[in-house]
């Protein structure tokens, strides 16, 4: 094993035991035991998540001294915010949020986020203004496990939650596919420049941090539902 | 006179009195007086300001919690960066470097940007990450001025310097509508936006500030020349 195989391998350890998709929140909303204003307090609150993606990718955008590199992470928030043509993943989240019963304008004003919520969104931005690129390349790295995530997430709405409206999974679906593209971009620049130790370490303690941040969200929308 | 009206006017007087077109370097530059190694100076130096305005546009970006607005400020970075469809200004300025005479390669690794030039454009990218989304566009606003500047420029180049080659005032040219466009939009914004005495201040100083910048640049490109 070379170290860049090493290193990814640890990446995706990572991944393995603090990605999100092991949290018990996650895994009752995928068997399929969590009551509508559970799901309803989910989706209210990781809409604010949702709109740091486009804030953090423009920081990112900012950091890089390359204009191929640019154009590629672009792509990224053109389409979470929507371009002319198709509508972006803000536009679909606020569908989901319209299926699953809640109010677009209340959604849209963050009125029921938790500051538990707020604090770990605020730090992923805040971290990314802070870090190197590599660092912040790095932390979107959590992309490698999405895909696996929103596909059995999306399944499991259509199957369990028959109650979700149209349009309830349009955004997991939406992400399968665009989230493998990103990580996979993302992973070939990060293993092709972290070629210390001492950079392998930031990469990983950035990867750390973002699925504490992940973690963090999910924790803090289960400590605040109202069925539990 | 509005409020308003008394706003826009001293933004205009700001430009009137403190863009760069003042210059003597520009004035003698639109004369037809400048020598090769003066005009492959400034594209040298120049180049290097070019660079930094996708990265302040990004940080811009990473200000405004509107999608719409990032959508309609994202082109900027598109039009500077390329696309796969056409070339963006970057390449634009390279084309520009070539046709005056100079090695891309050098151009890009910005081995001839002299102290000062640095210094005021590095100055623009922090100044942008600190100030507020409304000083950010209303520092944009020096575009107002630059229509009538890049008109006044090709045509001055393309009669009095007939030994540069093809494309060396394609940048110029489709800065013309483009600068035009940008500027609309801005002071669109920046009058909306800033409707109490102090924002009016803020945004009079984050004008000035740029104009010191773009000044300064070409101060220091003109009393570092080879021909004086």
């Amino acid at each position: 094993m070379t170290s860049s195989d090493a290193f990814v391998a640890r990446l995706r350890e990572v991944g393995e035991s603090r990605y999100h998709h092991r949290h018990p929140f996650h895994v009752a909303m995928h068997e399929g035991t969590l009551g509508p204003a559970q799901l309803r307090h989910w989706v209210a609150n990781r809409f604010y998540y949702q709109t740091r993606i486009p804030l953090k990718d423009a920081l990112i955008l900012a950091k890089s001294e390359s204009a191929e590199f640019r154009r590629t992470w672009l792509r990224r928030i053109r389409e979470q915010d929507g371009d002319g043509a198709s509508d972006g993943g803000l536009e679909l989240w606020l569908r989901l949020a319209e299926a699953v019963g809640l109010d677009r304008g209340e959604v849209i004003a963050h009125r029921r986020v938790v500051p538990g919520v707020r604090f770990a969104c605020d730090d992923y931005v805040s971290s990314v203004a802070r870090w190197s690129l590599l660092e912040a390349v790095a932390s979107s790295l959590t992309e490698c496990f999405a895909p696996d995530l929103m596909r059995a997430r999306a399944a499991a709405w259509e199957r369990h939650y028959p109650w979700i409206g149209p349009g309830g999974t349009a955004y997991f679906r939406a992400r399968i596919g665009a989230a493998r593209r990103d990580a996979d971009e993302a992973l070939s620049f990060v293993a092709a420049r972290a070629i210390t130790p001492e950079l392998q370490e930031q990469c990983v303690a950035a990867l750390e941090r973002k699925t504490d941040i992940l973690w963090h969200v999910v924790e803090s929308i289960a400590t605040t539902c109202e069925e539990t």
